[in-house]
């Protein structure tokens, strides 16, 4: 099942993404009250998704983030090796993590918009996880037992704020940074989240390509390190790092510009894609 | 008018703190909620405080953080020269942004929780600003009409987890280890919030005593240069940094352990002590 946060005429719907329209589960919640009711709230919207008669057109909607106003976005830097070098750092010996904010999340086709404050923005393809479950002090046995399911992401970077000091936030948690979509896919849909490709677009050009098999830290092992350290709940994201290809170290650099458009593919996952403004 | 969140027999509660009661201003809703009516809220809460008849002893009730799940938590590293200087750092050219969560957060005389993944927790007495109205790309000089009032904070810290990586945050969200309170005092009661003393007591004895003036990027500046990146919202908190005096310099170092009692002391703006466990 493929979920997703719309908003048509201004009211904002909880849908089923399907191929060519979207079932509207006529849900009175966000996505986080949904996942807050476990699976009784997922085999719900399941049978709403089959059952459902009320449906939009994909033109009728505008995509927002599948999950609106997560309480937490923690992210990894340096999560591949081969982008790590291709920055001059070596490997982290732990998962180095940070913070995106709410405020940083767009939606499928919604635009990245560029403030006067930077004049280097990057692009990140990445794989983001969505939580199901209250979730402190597991183990990485049980730790894919706590996701709700998968999302493309892009961790859209301020390379001159994020250079400002040691810490990377202030490039990261702009307004728009934060592109994330089109759609929450449920757990059940992605056999191994350690196997799945992932690549960027920008203007049709690929630039990033990969596989989430190489991971420095996976999924499961990330999830664990996270909740020893902090509880985890429904509706939190995780961005899981980018592979190499990223702008900034290539010669010339590229960085996003007005009219850029840019897609992150994600296997069996998706394609988000946003301009820029 | 010192606006505080508490629970009394499971009931979430908006209150005015008085000095040896709470009255209760009976608004259905949040802190949150209630920021972002504006002035027309603070009024009805002023209002409310002072012809209020529902009232409670403090000994009714359980602190909660003055605001419950904001959208987000900025907090500044080094943003007091002699601090920095302790921990054998420069003073930062730009402030140093990173986040707490709003699962770190608790209230006035909740405790701070130690769990296993660190054995080295230190103390930061810092001054805490809280949003009160949407604020983006604004001037040093409007920036302080953009704040609701003021808390004591306690920036707990797991010097190990801080240090696995560049990245602080690791050893800054952990669950219970972002005390604020007790309450938030609104900004009229704050003539000059560049001049109040902050000081840091663990078990009687005073560790950290300096002034706000001495730091490095004001409160106008750090909402000024927050804003250019992203938007501030109602309920947003700001961390402004601490003083010197933490533990993990000292010889020996001082961390915090079970049954220690710590208490952080802002001029005109309260104390919030908070037990270890």
């Amino acid at each position: 099942m493929k979920l997703v946060t719309v908003k048509k005429s201004d009211e904002v719907i909880l849908g089923a993404l399907n191929e060519d329209h979207i079932v509207d589960l006529e849900y009175n919640g966000t996505m986080v009250d949904l996942l807050h009711s476990g699976d009784f709230g997922l085999d719900a919207a399941r049978n709403a998704a089959e059952t459902g008669s009320k449906t939009m057109g994909l033109d009728e909607v505008t995509f927002l983030p599948p999950v609106v106003r997560p309480g937490k976005v923690i992210a990894l830097g340096r999560n591949y090796a081969a982008h790590a070098a291709e920055g001059g750092a070596a490997p982290p010996d732990y998962p180095m993590l940070f913070h995106k904010t709410h405020t940083s999340l767009i939606g499928h086709n919604q635009p990245i918009v560029i403030p006067p404050v930077t004049k280097k923005v990057d692009y990140e393809a990445e794989l983001a996880v969505i939580i199901g479950k209250t979730c402190f002090q597991v183990s990485e046995d049980e730790a894919l037992n706590y996701v709700a399911g998968y999302a493309c992401a892009n961790d859209v970077s301020a390379r001159d704020l994020q250079r400002q000091t040691s810490q990377f936030t202030a490039g990261k948690m702009l307004d728009t940074f934060g592109p994330l979509g089109p759609s929450l896919v449920t757990a059940d849909e992605i056999n191994d989240v350690q196997n799945l490709n992932i690549s960027l677009e920008l203007n049709g050009e690929t630039l990033q390509s990969s596989n989430t098999s190489y991971m420095i830290f996976n999924v499961a092992f990330t999830i664990s390190f996270v909740s020893q350290i902090c509880t985890l709940e429904p509706g939190d994201v995780i961005l899981t790092g980018t592979p190499e290809g990223v702008g900034y170290p290539r010669t010339p650099p590229i960085f996003l510009k007005p009219g850029d458009s840019v897609t992150v593919h994600v296997e069996k996952v998706g394609s988000l894609t946003n301009s820029v403004v």
